[in-house]
């Protein structure tokens, strides 16, 4: 069991969610934004730098989204949906948008690996926006 | 000048957007996660803490939404509308429900301070918003 | 295999540091910023606040320190030991600190899973100093 | 007056370190963090990006440490030396180098803005570091 669900399963309040989908998605974003600071050294690294640009701007963006959601989402006792959902709806976004980029470059093994973290976000936000309904 | 202005006037690319209404977004934003920071830690100290955990949770979300915000919005080039609208959505929301509650404890200075660097921050993101329609 | 060793292992470049150290040092700051995040937000809704106003301010210290070396340990080729070593020191004492912190309250799960990811960073980011050294 | 320092004059609890001192480094680390983003996404704007690759990850590394300075340095009441003075100097020695680098490619003007923006943060967090002294 992820320390995310641990920590779930010991709140001291009552979450209107259900607690297997908000720590898929805790778990999900904290990988993702982890996946993203790696590949962005990573790209940084490679030879036909101009290349990767495009891919260093759209990972920093991602790891910052995925930041922001990750802790927002933590905080559930004073859930605000006018605030979270658009939150989230960004946060698949630029999951979206991430992993497309990496695919383009899944030749290098840090962005195939990159591409998979967005992927599991973007499906485990859109989850939780659902779940969210 | 602001160091933001500066910044975006010697960008080695062209910004489709007002450079005067990005900077002041971005200027808006850094200034209210700074308050929002200090908030939280001010409302740690009053004795009636029970009546300040909302105050808390907001002022950490607000903090969280603008530092990602302000990050994917310095990030020009490769603007992505699908996830820096809603994200400045986000922003605008938060900010709001920040401030009012801020406002509801604005018999402490504290309290006043941050709120009015929320508005300014929910003013500056809408403006930002509007521009990039 | 975690993402950050998979990640480590398809660097363009060499690092002169054991990729399993890293790695792991890399998995438990992210896992350590994540528990004191929500376990921020759990003591925030225990009944005894005004005890838990410790326990909160060095979760958010220990989130905040983690984010910062879990980036500065990722962006291995331009490696600054003046500045990495330092921060992994703050990181080492902040854990310790938030983690004996946490101990004090491990009769709430919350803060027993907290301590418990606050240790195994402690370690993790020391063992990583050692093998910088 | 800066709002930092708005938000420490009405600090509930007293404070055992200079005011102005305090308020100038939230400040200078604050416009820091915020120069080195915009100069990432500058210099990744560049013609000679190969380059730029190290300036860019010392203002990564810049961005990172200096939020997290930021952040501690604004929680006072439970003011960690152990802590808080190691993170003080990694952002002190991540300034100088940053600033050193941005200061090699002083022709952009988008680096010699954020060279000054480091010097200034540089020079405000070793203020504070000696007043902590």
């Amino acid at each position: 069991m992820s320390d995310a669900r641990q920590m779930l399963d010991s709140y001291p309040r009552s979450v209107n969610v259900d607690a297997g989908v908000l720590a898929a998605a805790i778990d999900a974003i904290s990988d993702c934004a982890q996946a993203c600071t790696a590949d962005t050294d990573a790209d940084l690294s490679e030879q036909n730098l101009a290349e990767m640009a495009k891919c260093i701007r759209l990972c920093l963006d991602c790891t910052d989204v995925c930041t922001a959601t990750g802790g927002v989402i933590s905080r559930l006792a004073e859930y605000d949906p006018g605030a979270t959902r658009p939150l989230l709806e960004a946060c698949v976004v630029i999951c979206k948008s991430c992993g497309d980029e990496c695919k383009r470059h899944a030749h290098y093994e840090h962005c195939r690996v990159c591409e998979q973290a967005c992927r599991r976000c973007e499906r485990a936000c859109q989850e939780l926006l659902d779940a969210l309904k």
